[in-house]
């Protein structure tokens, strides 16, 4: 074929997407078939990899946000020596393949975070940024430039559109990230036909305001503007940088290009064939590849082996001359925490109020002193979530050595800049009140999609709020966290609880966490008269217990825990056999042996009382069916008043659980 | 005292909003005085409002998007005449009071919608100004220009920095709404201090960006200045305005002036007496407002009065011009639907096989047709979640007539919307795959803390996707939604339930629904074989029985009916005695009489299995404890694949369900 080697591998990626979109019968062409070059100009011309060692710490970044353009990504990686075979994208779409409908990070090599969900993968991209200049600030060294990596995103229309992608980009040209280049895909095609349907907005215009450097390419085929426009963006030393490519999605296609039919569906075979006669491809081959491109494929991958050889050598060196810092670099590339992290964690005399966020906010900065690679930081309620480090400064543009992250009032973009910051391997948490989670959500939920160990400190965690009303007083946010697969939520029952589940948090490598915690003052229990706080290792445990066979069993979490065990001792004193259960977290209740679990609630003592103050959805499976046992908690929204008040009207009281334990032993 | 009317009263609102957080204790009292000029200058040079009447359709609408700053709404409400007392005043943020922490629509007279989440103001707003433009194409004639009011909204950095409002902003200017005017308070102060912590964009040339009028104001306290942009700004004929107003958080506070020291908290008795020196007021003197004051307020409440009077001798004359069309302006006012707005819904015949989102799409083209004031979109999904008008066009900017409207990759921002056009009067609906309900969330929240009747229509329900992957994919979004107060969440079982259902939606004036459809084709049941779905009008209904006492019940809900019914139909064959209960709605059922839900679900039949591809969370309440019965559904995240793949691979298959049904009543 009478092509250049580049044409030949823009073109393999090309006709490889859209044979993988026609076997699968499902999938979205277009956009590999435009932006292949744009893609490959990346990775060969500019990016540093190991194809063999897709996680070597100083590799540069490649996210694809417009994740459903995932054969775009499946190509450039098979074509650069990524193991993802041509088997692997033959089953594009099947089950198992390691070439699923959007690109998923951990099941991929290759693949630095999952995207699909629009806005994400930018969003993310800025996370991988800020990870950059953190460890750049401290583990670079004079004559050691081991953490230079620069971070490149792919996204379209739909990236633009959504509210997150403004927030991070917002927050991206406040620090000034110069190593961060966003593409953007200018195509004007959406899923309901074109972008002047609702998306007139001047973007280049946005990103200045937002203090960005913005480029344009104007056609997505021109390797060499676009090349031109990525040195003068490495070049830049303040701000990251938009380059606005021209597109035409499907580009090729004869009566397919620029439509959005050509967006999210097969081709069909005969517009494939032709597109590939366009192509200069023989349109009966299918996967096909030619030699030369295997070729060149082996030439890459024999360039990112000596890459990552040379930094290799370099960190051999690095590691006799700052043998600590390495010693960091490389927990943090294990994901293992330095021994004696947990040496601080202070506990909590009985007698004394402390709040959960107070709690929290002590353990956390008694963590972070000793593990040195741990920062985050809050969507500007800092003051009230009490999540600052005492002792670190901010990090800022000209102080990326800062550990307390100011997001700004960008919920979901700190959920996906958490997962940036996380998958990078640095630890990292992120926090607001428990209400505005809801913002954060789709970030939240990539959080545990992806298996990442970010912690979400959600405080203001009930309608103990009080005053500031129904708006900022979560009901169902509880529950509606506990439905997430793989999302740990917690929710401690008094300081040491807290204590104690902090460290279970930081232990965990793979498993995201929303820990809820109180606004108002609660009573440190006294352990000598109540079972071990160590108990919440068990998710849930007997606090207080009766002799023999309990007549009824009293379960709580959080900021209601106090008023199980105060109705406990009411109960007792009564002479009615009544156990409390601290359940600061149903996932790792259910771990436990059946054993346990019949230890703690058995089977046969049915008449249980739950309370917790949010939503009861979900707690029938502790107390069994309506009738059988029941609980106290929200039916509805709560109210703007004081917390005493509030608790009262909404029948969240000692007396009003003493009272409901005493109507169901009656009943029995 | 020497001071101006305007003087006066500023300076009242100022004071009372620094007594009202006082008394209270808690509350944000900086920005009431700061913005008490602009708020005035709105109220008493521009709106067109009658106190007495703060429904009147043609009303101005004032949103005041920094919910938190909600003193300054109840001071101008109170001393323009609206029915908020100075006692309901200094009952501010106390139980069952007026005026709580943040506004609540519906709750006090005059707060247009409820605000206190950032951004979700500023959203909304662009839903009453597209409101406002759909409504004066449709009912505004030759000399009767009804429907001309505008929109006033007004916010802070925090509203600034919420991806939701770059979504409305840009989405705004696409749509060219001259009828709407943001005010930003520009006062560079956030919670956790000074807004250069995390912010520094240029929000002028944003707005510029998004297609936006922008206007300078330096000085809060100018009213002149302010006044002469808002005169440009309603001369403006194709853009929405932006006005920049830079101000002085606690304005005249000696020592919290410029401080986020004065964003939150109450100012404290001795900063207030002198801060009261400042404004020329007695310092001793609470909650104080003079008679000249006092007098203003009759003078603007006639004023009010004459405008709606006037209004409505027009709409008199109006009626007898246009009867048809001023009776849809009533029904609008109202909340009501037309006679027969029901009469075109189809019934499906058995035997075929119609996913639930083609049936949706043919019930509510069915609907619409008989309602002419219904409308409503996609966040760029519809041709997937199908809910296009077929024979309607689409609102565009010179087409407000269009009832088919394209929200844009916005989700978080189509909810608010969508809540604006309710709180109009308007018959709505946003769509989107469920999975994405997520980026909505918090403005759903809003639709249900407000009562609002919007419909979410959430295709693309389960693993049923297939493909597209566990990005795509919901599991807990189901169960996460059934958590929310005043929610109703339905997912129908086939065409027919879908049909029923629809009804049941449209006749509900105050709640929203997440009506939760299948991607995939699902059979038409042969309602001669089985129950009616009318049954589905009570949540939940026996769809298919046994003679006698069933042994065992299985529940499912959505596609996974399908299985129930081949379960059973196979253990009937066998001789066991089984039940199917349909249930689609289960708030709907729990609404139900006592003896109702026991004919559905006897307390004695415990052997019971439901299933639902999604996660398992909740079921507890209707198969009771763990062991009791069981749930097939989702435990983990989704994966990319054939639907057929994917409920195999996940157990969601009439073998499976056969197999756990006969496992419950070996154990039994």
């Amino acid at each position: 074929m009478n092509q250049t080697l580049d044409q030949l591998c823009i073109n393999t990626m090309r006709t490889l997407s859209m044979d993988a979109v026609q076997a699968a019968n499902s999938g979205h062409p277009g956009t590999p078939m435009a932006l292949a070059p744009v893609a490959f100009t990346v990775f060969d011309r500019f990016m540093k990899f190991n194809p063999a060692n897709p996680t070597w710490m100083n590799r540069d970044r490649f996210v694809l946000s417009a994740g459903h353009a995932s054969m775009l990504l499946y190509s450039i990686l098979h074509i650069t020596g990524f193991d993802v075979t041509l088997d692997d994208i033959k089953a594009f779409r099947q089950i198992h393949s390691k070439c699923p409908g959007h690109p998923e990070h951990g099941h991929t090599p290759g693949v630095e975070t999952t995207t699909g969900p629009l806005g994400q993968g930018f969003a993310t991209s800025v996370g991988f940024a800020m990870a950059q200049k953190w460890m750049a600030s401290r583990y670079n060294q004079p004559g050691f430039d081991l953490i230079d990596y620069q971070v490149f995103a792919l996204g379209g229309d739909g990236c633009m559109m959504e509210g997150i992608s403004s927030e991070a980009a917002s927050l991206a040209g406040h620090l000034g990230l110069d190593n961060l280049i966003w593409i953007y895909d200018n195509n004007k095609i959406t899923i309901e036909g074109s972008t002047s349907l609702a998306f007139s907005e001047d973007v280049a215009t946005r990103f200045i305001a937002y203090g960005w450097n913005v480029q344009r390419v104007g056609d997505a085929n021109d390797q060499e503007m676009l090349s031109r426009a990525i040195r003068i963006a490495e070049k830049e030393e303040s701000r990251p940088t938009l380059i606005i490519v021209d597109s035409h999605i499907a580009y090729g296609a004869p009566t397919k290009q620029d439509t959005h039919g050509a967006h999210g569906a097969p081709l069909g075979e005969e517009e494939i064939k032709a597109t590939k006669i366009f192509y200069g491809w023989d349109p009966e081959k299918k996967f096909f590849v030619p030699d030369e491109v295997n070729e060149y494929t082996q030439t890459i991958a024999a360039r990112g082996k000596q890459q990552e050889s040379a930094w290799n050598d370099q960190f051999e060196l690095y590691k006799k001359a700052f043998p600590a810092l390495a010693v960091e670099l490389e927990l943090i590339q294990s994901g293992n925490l330095p021994d004696g992290w947990d040496a601080a964690i202070p506990t909590f005399e009985a007698g004394i109020n402390v709040s959960g966020r107070v709690a929290s906010g002590k353990v956390l900065n008694a963590i972070a002193a000793n593990i040195p690679f741990m920062l985050g930081g809050s969507a500007d309620l800092a003051p009230s979530t009490l999540t600052d480090l005492k002792k670190e400064t901010s990090f800022e543009k000209d102080h990326f050595e800062g550990k307390n992250i100011h997001f700004g009032i960008r919920e979901h973009a700190m959920g996906a800049i958490a997962n940036g910051l996380a998958i990078s391997g640095l630890k990292t948490y992120a926090s607001t009140f428990l209400v505005f989670s809801d913002y954060g959500r789709g970030s939240i939920r990539l959080s545990a999609l992806m298996n990442l160990p970010v912690t979400y400190i959600f405080t203001h965690d009930s309608i103990g709020v009080g005053e500031d009303g129904p708006t900022h007083q979560p009901i169902e946010h509880i529950a509606s966290l506990r439905a997430m697969p793989n999302l740990e939520v917690i929710r401690p029952g008094d300081a040491n609880e807290v204590a104690v589940m902090w460290r279970y948090i930081m232990a965990m490598k793979h498993t995201p966490t929303a820990l809820m915690l109180s606004r108002q003052d609660l009573p440190v229990l006294d352990r000598t008269r109540y079972a071990s706080a160590e108990g919440a290792l068990k998710g849930a445990y007997v606090l207080a217990d009766s002799e023999g066979t309990p007549d009824i069993i009293l379960i709580a979490t959080g900021s209601e825990l106090q008023l199980a065990v105060a109705a406990y001792e009411q109960l007792q004193l009564e002479g009615i056999r009544a156990r409390v259960v601290s359940m600061p977290n149903w996932n790792l209740y259910e771990r436990q042996s059946p054993e346990y679990m019949e230890s703690v609630l058995p089977n046969k003592v049915r008449a249980r009382v739950a309370i917790e103050a949010g939503s009861t959805f979900g707690w029938s499976k502790f107390v069994g069916l309506p009738g059988d046992g029941v609980v106290l908690g929200m039916h509805t929204f709560g109210a703007s008043g004081k917390v005493s008040s509030l608790l009262e009207e909404f029948g969240l009281t000692t007396e009003a659980t003493v009272k409901a334990a005493k109507a169901l032993l009656q009943k029995s």
